[in-house]
């Protein structure tokens, strides 16, 4: 059964996933390279997979078979899980809880060598409605905390199956990040009685030397203090808190932005590995005023070292606004 | 030059390091494996680094020619850098500060197939005193907020040269990180009145189930909230808040835990990649009740994902308990 830990100095909460165990010797030899050319996402091969959970696929075809043009699947090895009872305890000086939680895959398309970056425009939507779907049922248990959606894209971005997916954490807790992001941006709230990153995009706008791309409703640009080379963000240009009350209209323009932006990374880039994460506020929680979802696209073009872990701050080899002008013209 | 960036939102530092600067189109091609064999680091190569700041060698010996055993010297393409003066600035809504600090590279041994690992204690202990006299001689300069000294070992934990060495940054901030851990220590210090590490020892030896390796001043242990599979942190048995008032018999000590936790590692986990970084309590800072330095080592032995960049928790798929015992009972 999974187990979160507590650090007891930091407050930052471990998963100690024993689902997905790694015994010690399994670390002994190097990993070999799977050339398997089976893959549990195919049309096909949907029983291979735990039950979908959910799929948007034409009213005649039967749950887990062909025709599916999206399907949301349990995680086979599940960090967190929900039949687990949400439970605290002590253990000594230290503080655990059970794994309790959820873990799902979005499978983005049937096609196996189609990514987002080249699907159409239509596709990556309904892949950002599975995400609203799920993200708004899950919340639905009080007991959910948080719900992360992310992407690794890339065997160095921490992708262990080639064939284009997203997956969903839920977690019992409020992540230390977003703690600490809606601590940063009440506080800036507090002080100055508007939104942070509401004042970003102004500034961005009106700076114009790292934006990447834009449409009616989003702005794509490299953030001022970017951890990492071609770090980009994606927000709303007017506030919203939730990432789960998008509607049709900004669906439409946060695919297309998204879309975009990573054929450009593609293309610029050759193919590079990525991860994203949708930042969020929470459907019960504080910060309306203060907090506002947005995307965060970090490609895995440098290694994190010594200095990162030890310290929790970033080298950056590249400037963000050199960055910004290379992926703005490209195109596409 | 270097340029520190803060971010607005988390107020984490980002290093934007021009003197490594990488422009957009060196990513667009994977990086060749470059197959030289020359060594900077190597006896003989010494006009090829930075001349030296400090080295131990024969008296009769000149500076930046053979004879030494330890040799520190500036990194070649510094993050931060003493020449610059340390200013503060604003840019539109954001802060950001020049990149004064230091960067300095300690090789640790002329041998090129050396390691911290196989090298005997002795030469151990000679790096350690290393560490001491240049964290003590960087603080000086009341500039400097900060002496992180940490080590990236193997390609896929950072590390670019083979030739056994560590790393010192210097910052004119205190890391993030660091503030963190100074908060919530001193939170538990205002709830107990006692070091939470101090706590963490006798914790760990009670239960008895995670501890690696111990001698009379040192106790190495998985930690219970272990972010990483056989992360390890090393931690002085008595009270001692700063590193740099390590005395003798400690040093020998500390150098010979660290070498047998590095050495059963190599063994058990074949010759593996880590990053270790000391934390420590700064000499003109506060703390002094409540903070207690300490050594962590981080095998990289999984990837970090977008999970890990979205919410700063962590997923480990090895129980502490599992990994601890797989080390402690390696015969070296």
């Amino acid at each position: 059964m999974p187990e979160l830990r507590k650090d007891i100095i930091t407050k930052s909460w471990v998963i100690i996933s024993t689902e997905r165990s790694k015994r010690p010797h399994d670390f002994a030899k190097p990993p070999v390279e799977k050339v398997s050319k089976f893959c549990p996402f195919d049309p096909g091969n949907e029983s291979t997979t735990p039950p979908e959970i959910m799929a948007f696929r034409p009213a005649n075809t039967a749950p887990n078979t062909p025709g599916w043009w999206i399907r949301v699947v349990p995680n086979k090895f599940p960090a967190l899980d929900p039949k687990i009872q949400p439970v605290r305890l002590g253990h000594g000086i230290y503080d655990s809880m059970s794994g309790f939680g959820a873990h799902e895959i979005v499978i983005e398309t049937p096609d196996h060598n189609a990514t987002l970056a080249t699907l159409d425009y239509k596709q990556v939507q309904e892949v950002i409605w599975a995400y609203v779907e799920r993200y708004n049922e899950i919340f639905k248990d009080p007991n959910i905390k948080y719900v992360l959606i992310f992407k690794n894209y890339g065997a160095d971005a921490g992708a262990s199956l080639e064939h284009s997916h997203s997956q969903i954490i839920a977690t019992p807790i409020l992540p230390s990040l977003v703690l600490q992001e809606m601590e940063g941006s009440k506080e800036y709230y507090g002080f100055r009685e508007r939104c942070v990153y509401c004042d970003i995009i102004q500034e961005e706008k009106m700076e114009n030397t790292r934006i990447i791309e834009e449409n009616d409703d989003f702005l794509a640009f490299a953030p001022y203090a970017s951890r990492a080379p071609f770090e980009t963000w994606i927000l709303p240009k007017v506030h919203q808190y939730n990432f789960g009350e998008i509607d049709e209209l900004h669906v439409k323009n946060f695919a297309a932005i998204l879309k975009n932006v990573l054929l450009k990374m593609k293309i610029a880039l050759d193919d590079p590995p990525y991860n994203f994460m949708i930042h969020t506020g929470t459907p019960h929680g504080d910060g309306k005023e203060y907090y506002h979802w947005h995307l965060e696209i970090v490609p895995r073009l440098t290694k994190l070292a010594g200095f990162e872990w030890g310290s929790g701050f970033y080298i950056n080899p590249t400037l963000p606004e050199e960055a910004a002008k290379y992926l703005r013209d490209v195109k596409i």
